[in-house]
């Protein structure tokens, strides 16, 4: 049993995961939300208190906190006595953050890959390069490191291992769509930090197939699908890092990601990207100003957490899997619907950050509860799937499945 | 009569008119080229030097200078004699300089209007925000000053002075129209410095209409002509210059700038300008930098002059003129087409900057030689058109005329 949560983070992510945290502070105990900037944790702690969404009387605190600097952070879980620690800072603070974990004894969650600023989409896998030269150090430190637990990554690897475990006697493709069929009425933003977001497109996009890694560019490759409740979309085949675990821990020999874009934000990320604007090189202005152009973009785009109060739509996440079942072929979709202006009302974010923050909360219960509890470093279709599904069908993530018997709720 | 010529400026412009200079040195005397980065005024004099330009052995000499200071540059107009002073700097300096030359007694030419770095498209007539209110004082010193003797503004306001006066009763309907139909194999790129380019765009679009200032938005309102040697094109209505003097010098109720933009162009200024990257009102990062994206946009877009080499294409500029003659409706197009490749093997420049950096040196000469020497401050319109006309004839910009007679070259 593990208890109290630092969380890292302060953005839209951040916003969901103290709400849920404090829904279900009964088992997680005291919530300590630290970011750089302590007036941003604070207005979650506001928020968090506006909505009253704590379950039980209990401690709710902001902290300033540079997570790069590992002693600091070592400090603050120990001063907070954090036992479960709920990375959604910027990726570039992962490591750090895991290395405070470590020598301290908490366990770790994130919801997204390890980056480093000045690298774009390094080889394949991608946790191979950061998070997974830490695995013997968890192992040997007993420490709880559950890697990639948002939505995508994280629900989708454990729709994919419920697939593999319970409908299929041999998997050969997953395919994992993306579709954010909502609309947030600006001309164009990014529904996460700018920053990440690019970088996931200006890079090579690597998909596993034939159980090797190929290589394309970004919407080079596209597929039309009819979807529950959104209907017909088009997405791309994009980098994503969830490939880059399951290809590893699933014997799959196919597994793309694809996501869900319009013609018009194509069309702004073409022209931005073309004219080098999404570039981490810094470039020199006449006046002799260095600056990098990819954060004069995200300086003039509207900050993803203002679109939340207007977002209208659904989205659609989830996993295409084909195989054989009793030699027969054999499809499923297992999937989540959820509503941008249900997140709004209930906790004060978009869907695109709800999707992403309820499972990290869901996970950290199953750690203090101790079903996910496994002492060592694990990403998520390396963890029993059915209490997970289960536990978020109750906190507003509900999981269906269509098959050839049709489209109804999936619970164990 | 006057000579020596300093030229204030290093770009593409000031590359054709420190070529064209050499070319009439035995006219013109002196030549000295200043601007803040020496380096770039000795390019000019090593390819002036390299193409043989200069007709007869005179001084050529690069100086460093920041036009903005008026002591400075009255004292470099003095120490190299210059009664000529041609400005093709940024639009920023053409007050400073201007003020250099009353106090020196040198002739100004230049070839765009005064603008301030924070102002974006002042209130209508231009011309009397900044440079008009000089008017008095360079009567009273003797000072010429020809403002906007480029192409257009410069030739176009002759060929209106032309046609009112030569070949209609009334002028109804004066239309410029600048079509480049030529191509620098760039994915996008501006053919002047992009912070004065986008700045003609950003603003309001004032167009000349039934005798009073009528607002527009870019893009809003446009026009297609089959025109000589290009062919069909589309042009939009623009905010320019010319219609600043032209509205008040001549007695013309309709005056109009049309300017071509492929659907490319369009797209890619539609984007950057709604993302706010045009805007030259800083914005600051998240890291604190404060930077103006204009600039960043400007630093990554190719430099003007690199697309010479490999400019193909040709480009129109003309005047559409509509009105009566004899009673009976009459139209003249009175026009120029440049070839881009033809400017960078003549003057290793464009064919942009060629039709601008020619008729300011046309101009410098009819000061040079008396007849355009009217010890005031004018405008082109307000010059005798014809001589001219005739010089550009032998400079490289041969004028032509398309009305019911024909398409036929004009000279006088």
């Amino acid at each position: 049993m593990k208890k109290n949560v630092l969380i890292i983070g302060a953005g839209g992510v951040a916003q969901v995961v103290a709400h849920k945290c404090a829904q279900h502070n009964d088992v997680l105990g005291n919530i300590h939300i630290a970011s750089r900037t302590v007036e941003k944790c604070q207005q979650l702690v506001d928020s968090v208190r506006e909505k009253g969404s704590l379950k039980v009387a209990g401690e709710l605190q902001a902290h300033a906190l540079d997570a790069l600097d590992v002693e600091a952070t070592k400090a603050l879980i120990d001063k907070t006595q954090s036992q479960l620690v709920i990375n959604v800072g910027s990726s570039f603070v992962n490591m750090s953050v895991l290395q405070a974990c470590i020598e301290s004894g908490a366990a770790y969650l994130d919801t997204a890959i390890h980056e480093e600023p000045e690298k774009i989409c390094e080889t394949p896998p991608w946790y191979a390069n950061y998070e997974w030269k830490r695995r013997e150090l968890c192992e040997a430190n007993n420490i709880t490191a559950i890697l990639g637990i948002g939505f995508d990554p994280g629900v989708v690897n454990a729709y994919a291992a419920v697939a593999v475990n319970e409908y299929f006697d041999s998997v050969s493709d997953i395919d994992i769509i993306d579709i954010n069929a909502g609309s947030h009425g600006k001309y164009f933003a990014t529904n996460f930090d700018p920053e990440i977001n690019f970088r996931e497109f200006t890079g090579e996009v690597w998909s596993w197939q034939s159980s090797s890694w190929v290589s394309n560019r970004m919407f080079e490759v596209k597929r039309t699908d009819d979807l529950p409740v959104v209907g017909e979309h088009t997405s791309y085949m994009t980098g994503h890092d969830e490939l880059h675990s399951l290809s590893q821990n699933l014997n799959v020999p196919n597994i793309r990601f694809w996501m869900g874009f319009g013609e018009h934000y194509i069309n702004v990320f073409t022209v931005l990207n073309n004219l080098g604007l999404l570039s981490e090189q810094p470039v020199t202005t006449a006046e002799g100003q260095e600056v990098i152009p990819l954060k004069v973009v995200k300086a003039v785009l509207p900050d993803p957490s203002s679109l939340a109060p207007n977002y209208q739509g659904k989205t659609c996440i989830g996993d295409l899997v084909k195989g054989k079942k009793d030699g027969k072929d054999k499809e499923v979709f297992i999937y989540n619907v959820a509503d941008h202006a249900e997140a709004y009302s209930e906790v004060g974010s978009q869907g695109i950050s709800y999707t992403a923050g309820v499972p990290v909360v869901a996970a950290a219960i199953l750690i203090a509860n101790g079903e996910w509890d496994v002492q060592k470093m694990v990403n998520v279709e390396e963890l029993p799937p059915k209490p997970f599904i289960n536990l978020l069908n109750t906190m507003g993530l509900p999981s269906r499945i269509r098959d050839e018997e049709g489209d109804r709720a999936l619970s164990f």
